[in-house]
């Protein structure tokens, strides 16, 4: 059932207790819609780019730090400035000048967690805009056109995410309307460089996310996310979950967790086998002024940093990290400049794509578990 | 009179119809607080960094652009972070990554607008923070010792610049007052690389110019700049009132057009024989969406752009420019992007940067009448 256009070698994997593999590295190639063949090298975090820009950066920064791939929000671009207009423009790489990879998810977890009232039926979603409350409908299909017009390298099934907490009833039909959906959406045809990941679902029960990944797995595509995770939970039960779910995804498919999570969340992603990450943790948090470093976080508006001359995190080879002081990030912070959110985020993201490329080595080396005990030592201290 | 500190070599000025030198291309020396010596190239504008951050860009993007000298503002460093914490920080120049020389304003002008209720008698004024509504009060000796601190390149004599409108009594107490500040500052030392520049007030009054101009001149300042301008009269009283003042300034100094201003404005100003222009137009319209090109104004929220696949300007060689359409742009402004406040600024300060570079090789190659008039062509387009 693989399919030509997606390419994936398991570089190097390492076996739990029981001997399953578990943290790999792998690479991902996809063919690009320009002929421009893109390689993804895992485990990998793809930086939020929610309305056609990953806030505040620009994309040569992107590259610069090392972003290999960057997520686009089709519900979003759908309402603003709206997928045909993008595709018109020459489509989302062109619009955005990211010549990059691009994974767009489905627009089921915003029309659910963002848009104001939602319907749901076996059809699809009918659902207000959080930007005017103005009413609109999205059907597996659109899900699709959507993003075939926006022309992403990954397409990600239109899913059902239900909502933390909820019964095992409510868990069970969002997961078999889940699969349904999915079956829909892979009958309509995408531009030819497209590739299409399903989503397993199933909430915090075993059973549920075992069927899930049966069901979803048999479908022809590309590559698995683990959905409905990080909406509420606690870390515990995520991780659980990740660790309980990821090897029932094919080995020889990347594995993506979505919407996950903190540094900690990444690493035990890692080690329960995942490959792709993201989230919207370092870029928002960046504008909050929490900011992720090696020893830590640093909440850069504590006034203790108002005359400290060192540098946010002497590992970090970023702008914010060797041009400027913890003094001047602070101050800025606090005057609401601008260049806050931007050397914030160019550090967070840094970071957390450093954190991942620290992991593949790590991996490659045969040394993750020691890895992984260093990590938490030096985040504790 | 003249301080060793500053050099000053008037390497080609254009006469007027009476025999006036005017526009004027100069080589301004200043010898840095760090040896490193710094050359500006005149005419030319000074980006504002009112807070140690010209909003929005980096001190990295500021040196790509050519910008060659900026602006901080005494007043806001002085309330936030405090000019004592930025000198033990390293001064301003480090605390804000900026290498190149920086004129720092004396804070008489933002006490007079922006903030609160404000005192004035001969000693100094009294004013509230527009942070906090804090008392504070500066005097000319204050304004020295803040600036010292900073350590700013060009240090501003502390003036006293009235409304407009004013009678010609309120307007002549300023002026008056304004001569007695610049002596009173003038007794207190400054760090061994700083240079100073007296400020000639008089409103809209030529009577009142003159006798300014003659008096400050007559102290010993490395430089002259014209104050109390572009405060709300129109643009022809301004160009006409600078245009009387700059020949009453001496021809072996560097002289200032404080505040100003538009494009236009910057173009006779330069006829008039003006070398330094500052305002905070091109940063604060960037960031509403007011762009400015070689067409003239674009106001880029406006839905015409919406579907425009063509750059901002096609003759600009800035990353908004050569990387990304007006749809894009119109896009980004319209979401609230950071981005958005990121390529617009980038892109007026290019345009302005430019503008300064295109005049200066006009007289450098005294063809200054028809590049003016090339200009308007162009822009009334």
């Amino acid at each position: 059932m693989s399919s030509p256009r997606l390419g994936f070698e398991v570089q190097a994997a390492i076996a739990d207790a029981e001997g399953t593999p578990r943290a790999r590295a792998c690479r991902l190639t996809l063919p690009g819609s320009r002929g421009n063949a893109h390689e993804i090298l895992t485990p990998m975090f793809m930086p939020v780019g929610t309305a056609g820009t990953v806030k505040a950066m620009t994309t040569a920064e992107l590259r610069s730090i090392g972003a290999q791939i960057i997520l686009g929000n089709t519900y979003h671009l759908y309402l603003r400035p709206g997928h045909e207009r993008v595709e018109r423009l020459g489509e989302l790489h062109k619009f955005m000048n990211w010549d990059g990879p691009i994974l767009t998810d489905s627009g089921g977890f915003q029309v659910f967690s963002l848009a104001g009232l939602n319907k749901i039926d076996d059809e699809g979603v009918t659902f207000q805009s959080h930007i005017d409350g103005s009413s609109h409908r999205f059907t597996p299909e659109l899900s699709m056109e959507i993003q075939r017009a926006l022309a992403s390298d990954i397409v990600m099934a239109f899913d059902e995410c239900p909502p933390y907490p909820a019964t095992p009833e409510q868990v069970r039909a969002a997961m078999k309307r889940t699969v349904k959906w999915a079956e829909r959406g892979l009958e309509v045809p995408m531009k030819p460089h497209q590739t299409r990941f399903g989503i397993i679902q199933g909430g915090l029960y075993e059973e549920l996310r075992a069927q899930s990944a049966r069901e979803i797995t048999a479908l022809p595509f590309d590559g698995f996310a683990i959905g409905g995770l990080s909406i509420g939970e606690t870390p515990e039960l995520m991780q659980k979950m990740a660790y309980y779910t990821a090897p029932l995804l094919p080995q020889d498919k990347p594995r993506y967790l979505m919407g996950v999570g903190r540094p900690e969340d990444l690493v035990e992603g890692v080690r329960a086998g995942i490959d792709l990450f993201d989230c919207v943790m370092p870029t928002r948090n960046a504008r909050n002024g929490q900011l992720f470093t090696s020893r830590g976080k640093v909440n850069i508006k504590n006034s203790k940093y108002a005359d400290d001359p060192a540098p946010l995190d002497p590992e970090c080879p970023c702008e914010a990290c060797t041009q400027y002081s913890r003094a001047y990030l602070r101050h800025l912070f606090i005057a609401g400049e601008v260049l806050s959110a931007r050397l914030n985020t160019l550090h967070n993201l840094t970071y957390y794509i450093r954190l991942m490329g620290q992991m593949r080595s790590a991996i490659l080396e045969n040394r993750f578990d020691d890895w992984t005990k260093a990590f938490y030592t030096k985040l504790r201290t």
